[in-house]
């Protein structure tokens, strides 16, 4: 077999390139070492930048998002004894959208699906050979059969543990990374939201976030012990712990119900250069990982997404290859601006093992200064609409 | 003997009170452990806020510093291969003041000789007594013999050394503090400054500063080891490092001579919670340190100044304590912003033992979002030229 544009990893970015590519007559196969089920129950993301929304439209499979999505003109911040707006309309003129990673991979698997997308569920051992070279190929199975496409690019799609970045030799990649002393315990109930815009919480008992899908259904965070397991938490201890870090205007009208999901991530920073190796490409969680405060993950997916589709448009529309050949350079320049601002956000918010009383109180002083300082507001708020492509 | 307000400590900070309060008719004493040569000696900060510069009108000590000082409009920043410039003028309308402290000092004591105001000098064995009670009072022995002052209010001008902060019971007071892992080697020479402008400097090699006093007294520092001691720097040494951590193009103009002053300062950060306790009022380094960069030090001491000051005429001409009772309050609201300004600066430019490579990144992608940022750089603009008192 043969195809233009050979994508590992059937998530968002592989589907989502996959349709913006088809719509240009360009031709795809995606590779998914899952099952669409297995896809589509992963509970990610569902804070959407602008520019997200735009490339949706124009792989056109925004209608049921612009249909079901809300917008968010801003967020609160509270800090102990501190709360107040960030009104990201005012200072950018631009909003975020809620809404979930799962329905934004479900529109997407329904649109490949209509058009006749060529997606390969449950290949197993995907290699990806001769990138380096001007006629790479992929070999796979599926069921024991092992097959073979050759391609003019690969996408790596494949997430944070995929083969794609394993493909480049480590001598010709460096890898950045931070891990952070504390993870996310998440949970999904079907709930009313607590309130209408996202609360990003400090507290001293350590960090909360109260998020949404939609009006019946909420997802909310504390930070909690790496060796914490979810089991360790009932609903009920999650409800008490979360209610005692958001302020009490909002801990007293929580709705509260049975969690539907339950989870534990760790809070990874991490970066890998250059993000391109021949012809292969590396887009997302391939590539980099940011820690969730601030929902830049699925976004700089987006952005990446943004600059290769863009790039291969140039090199099968013009036969100029100067987007593809600039790719990593365009990619890693934004990559490393969301990367500082989850990084920044984490840290503003979060209650670290060895912070000092010092400490303590700039962290108390980077809050306050956020909240009375007009330019300060707006570098929060251009950071979260997210900066432009 | 008794005064009105007695002062303890004979630097920039005593002196500027006791010359805005005898200006309106408030007696006051001034204590100072050394003599007047001792202080005029100490070579310390030369950046001024415009906020420094209107009390030295206030007090009527202004005419050379108005006439010899240099405006600065903005600074440079460079980091690696990175290097802009941030105007201060275009983003907050204002700018700071070339003048050197020692010149500060040097006028102050001129004005309050003309003035005659009372200052001892050799004080030994200062003891602030009753601070908490409605007659406070002061001891001290000059030359072996013992001498008393009665007083309405002590203010504690005598740095972070002294007594008047220990004078606060520790059970009533909380201290904040962090200790940098390297200090500063500074230089003063005889030579004319590298570039118009201050040029702070991040490099692999670490942090340089370059700094002037006037037309033809520079001030140049670099980040040292906290075990280096002066005498392991010969002059050589020092332009040699210098140059290696600075743009090139400053790094060839650089005109270098033999040092007139050579010494290494420990960068710190601390502050003493609350500042006042009864009839004692803390201020400038008695009450809190700034590490360096961003030049905060001697204008931190102003803005408690200020406050005292104003507080101080609130009492004595409309018989309303307002402002005393409210001195810490808002004397620390001022401070706590500016050193959260020398801790983010210190932490942007210099290299500490823990980074790791990714750390390094976010220095790096933090100084490019300040190079890229318009709302970024209003940000340092208003907090180099001073936050509004």
């Amino acid at each position: 077999m043969r195809t233009q544009v050979l994508i590992v990893g059937g998530g968002p970015s592989g589907l989502l390139l996959s349709q913006l590519l088809h719509r240009r007559g360009i031709d795809t196969v995606v590779l998914e070492r899952k099952t669409k089920d297995y896809v589509l129950g992963r509970i990610r993301a569902g804070i959407l930048e602008t520019g997200f929304v735009d490339l949706m439209r124009e792989a056109g499979v925004s209608e049921r998002m612009d249909k079901e999505c809300f917008v968010h003109d801003g967020t609160i911040i509270s800090y102990g004894e501190t709360q107040f707006g960030i009104n990201f309309k005012e200072h950018t003129g631009s909003h975020v959208v809620v809404y979930g990673q799962t329905e934004v991979t479900r529109d997407l698997y329904e649109a490949r699906e209509a058009m006749g997308g060529k997606i390969i569920f449950n290949t197993e051992d995907v290699t990806i050979h001769d990138a380096d070279s001007d006629a790479p190929f992929v070999t796979y199975s599926v069921g024991g059969i092992e097959h073979r496409i050759e391609c003019d690019y690969v996408a790596g799609c494949d997430g944070f543990h995929g083969v794609s970045r394993q493909t480049i030799p480590l001598t010709l990649r460096k890898e950045y990374e931070k891990l952070y002393p504390f993870g996310w315990l998440g949970i999904l109930s079907e709930t009313p939201p607590v309130n209408h815009e996202l609360i990003y919480s400090g507290s001293d008992r350590g960090f909360a976030l109260c998020s949404m899908r939609n009006d019946n259904l909420s997802r909310y965070y504390i930070q909690c012990s790496l060796s914490d397991s979810p089991d360790d938490w009932t609903d009920d201890a999650f409800w008490q712990e979360l209610k005692r870090r958001i302020p009490q205007e909002f801990a007293e009208k929580l709705v509260t119900g049975p969690s539907i999901e339950k989870s534990i991530a760790p809070l990874r920073s991490f970066v890998t250069e250059p993000m391109r190796w021949g012809r292969l490409f590396l887009c997302g969680d391939a590539a980099h990982i940011v820690p969730p405060t601030g929902a830049k993950g699925l976004n700089t997916a987006a952005s990446d997404i943004h600059y290769l589709y863009n790039g291969l448009l140039q090199f099968y529309e013009d036969g100029d290859s100067e987007g593809l050949d600039r790719y990593s350079e365009k990619a890693l320049a934004r990559i490393w601006k969301a990367e500082r601002f989850s990084w920044a956000t984490t840290n503003l918010l979060h209650r670290f093992p060895k912070q000092n009383e010092f400490d303590l109180k700039m962290q108390q002083a980077d809050v306050n200064f956020l909240r009375d300082n007009r330019e300060a507001q707006s570098v929060f708020a251009q950071n979260y609409v997210g900066l432009p492509y």
